[in-house]
């Protein structure tokens, strides 16, 4: 094992390298729900990254963006395989940065820019983590592998196809996987995600009118607008949060005791006070506390509204009775849902009431996890202790999504560089200088323990 | 009385004139809505073209956009007093419109433009009805004047301080009015408008947490726009469009005999399928149809979201639980109701049902109507069957709104040179060359027909 203090310094003597390599792949506005325009160029400065450290790179097309998949065979007998992507969410409302999305930079200690937490941060430092045990051990102790994908955020449409076909080159023979996202919580420690929820993302529309017309007609022609919010409203409850879809809990299943207890460890140490304040709420749903909070976040299945729109949305009071409207919903799904049962249960709700809405299209899959007795948790969470000083919260899985689906045939564990207040989703999206520095020591150290 | 050949030759021989007046008021974009930036240039526009005629012109400055008045006292007995307006809905979405909106032009017997329906194609067509009894007659059998307003669709919240300080001036004895819109219906008929319904028009907005959120905090965050459809919902069943605000219905007062048999005459004429053509459905709410469509149309309150926004609306899945929701609502009110009352009832019912929903602003005007026996409507009647050939359909009122209620003392009938495809709140908005035509002469001879 080598010291902490020589990885420490490699850090500080390649801080400003790092910094450049994190700053050149933020600037490329890599947003794939708009159509994904500058994937070429960000995959380009991958290649540049990579086959300086004497990885041997490729790009796999697929129907939307391409995958970028970086390989170093050492041949070790382990191999760490990291999942991450260059794909970043949208950046609006532009208005809400201090600094612009796409132009970075640090400010107190934090790097701010649209993707430096969601993922272009992690996958510096983890490419820092590499290039430090070439430095410092000459060799690395496992095999490392990258795979890059561009639509993480659009629910990774293509991955499936891409998995299937390179199955042999991502699972092989004692390989782990460490997960695009990770850091830590609003209490300051390190989190361990063994898992995700799932996701079913559709996008809804109803139609009235040929054009949008005189609002006087309101009293004869059916509005498209009102007709959506009531067809939002049948499919949850909004006093008891629950969802009211039929059947829709039929496929989940009770928690086991060994994930209450797991829950319930976290509990111990939870900070409700700080999580509200950094996600400024004053309370959460249904004033919940303590542990009924804990197991409404982890295992409740989600319907969200993300996104609405219809009419006039400008100043005053235009008089219009809207020709059509939209929404884009998302629910998070437990363990057992699956996307396509989300799909049909919903088109027979909308059918048994008598809503005209079209589903526009939907992505998604299902939840996953790693069991948390296995043996590379164990491993990930004592390099933790030793770089971060403190026992890592352990989460049975995140209530985010990820194809991790994909990958549950090996282990596979989230750690990483973000914090609470990262706003991954959100304006003014950022890291801690400090935590990309340990992060870079934590991975190195991890591929040093597995070894 | 003037030979109708006569009036048509004057006619055409100003055309021309007629036109290039009008275009260049279109072509000045006076959406108070927006902000009303333009409103200086359209009155000076207006005092040009009044000026010249003789008319004393002058403008009254209000909290808002000022009104401008003309006046061309004959000395006569009797007065006829327009009421129109400057400003214009907002012309979104640009593109749907085959020419732009604030550029006119004519197209196979149409003139097309922002405005040229509602209403500045019936300012100019009254304006040359003026000129040519000047040319024809040397002077004018009534006094005429004008009010030209500048927040009509934005619900004339400064009109009431001014109708209260000018109320000499406008009610002065033996006055009748023509309001700002009207025009021939989807089966070729002119129809004759005795009042307007009345509107309450409110902007709502519900909050969630302080910023954007990643949509996988939906099970444990309040979601503001799940909220304010749930509220929204609430308000109307969608399934009986009855609204279901506490008491709404307690000051509407049933249709008296006389009514019913009015809207029962219109019926008789009523071509059904016409209209749905019109307005691009292919069936009324509920399947509604004859009498009872018409009872509907013209009896009932409306709920009706005019616009609805909050989260994502670009394009693919952004995965956001929104910080904000927002919608605009227009409620379309029936003799007896008030804005004020209808605002009371929206926030007792919000409260009662524990929806946090604040208003943010609202406008309207209660509805107001001439009784259809006064001796106006049968004069006006006359003149119509006269210009037009047929008998005009008589509505007690529109399921439109307008400030009608301020000028409710004296007799106020709507009638114009719009058609039921003159899209006045929507894209492609036009007038009929021919109609621009026969409103100048049936508002000439209306003028001889008074006096």
């Amino acid at each position: 094992m080598l010291p902490l203090k020589d990885m420490e310094n490699f850090v500080e003597k390649n801080f400003d390298q790092a910094i450049e390599d994190l700053f050149r792949l933020i600037r490329i506005p890599t947003v794939t729900a708009k159509g994904g325009h500058n994937s070429a160029q960000a995959i380009s400065e991958l290649k540049r990254i990579f086959n300086e450290l004497g990885f041997k790179t490729s790009t796999a097309e697929t129907k939307g963006q391409p995958v970028f998949t970086a390989v170093l065979d050492s041949n070790k007998s382990k191999t760490l395989l990291f999942y991450d992507h260059y794909d970043v969410q949208p950046a609006e409302p532009f208005d809400l940065w201090t600094s612009p999305p796409f132009e970075p930079e640090i400010r107190e200690g934090k790097i701010y820019g649209r993707g430096v937490a969601d993922n272009k941060g992690h996958i510096i430092s983890r490419v820092f983590a590499v290039k430090m045990l070439q430095e410092l051990r000459g060799e690395l102790p496992v095999n490392v592998k990258f795979v890059i994908e561009g639509e993480e955020e659009v629910s990774s449409p293509n991955l499936g196809e891409f998995v299937e076909k390179h199955h042999n080159f991502l699972f092989a023979d004692q390989t782990s996987c460490i997960w695009e996202f990770g850091g830590k919580n609003a209490s300051g420690f390190q989190e361990i995600w063994a898992g995700v929820k799932g996701i079913c993302y559709v996008q809804l529309k109803t139609m009235g009118p040929k054009k949008d017309l005189h609002s006087a007609y309101g009293a004869v022609v059916k509005n498209p607008a009102n007709h959506l919010v009531a067809a939002l409203d049948s499919l949850r409850d909004d006093k008891t949060d629950k969802i009211l879809i039929e059947n829709y809990y039929d496929t989940i299943i009770p928690p086991s005791e060994e994930l209450l207890q797991t829950i319930s460890k976290i509990e111990k140490e939870f900070d409700e006070e700080k999580l509200k304040t950094v996600l400024g709420v004053k309370e959460f749903i249904h004033g919940l506390t303590g542990m009924e909070m804990l197991k409404k976040y982890y295992l409740s299945p989600t319907c969200t509204i993300c996104g609405i729109w219809s009419g006039w949305q400008g100043e005053g009071g235009k008089t219009v009775l809207p020709a059509e409207a939209h929404a884009k919903l998302d629910f998070r799904l437990v363990p057992k849902q699956t996307p396509e049962d989300v799909i049909q249960k919903l088109r027979n709700h909308f059918r048994d009431h008598n809503f005209n809405v079209e589903i526009e299209w939907f992505e998604g899959y299902p939840a996953a996890f790693t069991p948390l007795t296995d043996p590379f948790v164990q491993v990930v969470e004592e390099t933790m202790i030793e770089v971060y000083g403190h026992e890592p919260w352990i989460h049975p899985w995140s209530p985010g999504s990820g194809p991790l689906h994909l990958f549950a045939e090996i282990p596979v564990l989230s750690i990483g560089v973000g914090n609470a207040e990262s706003n991954a989703h959100s304006p003014n999206e950022n890291i801690e200088v400090e935590d990309f520095k340990l992060g870079q020591i934590c991975i190195a150290r991890l591929m040093e323990k597995m070894a």
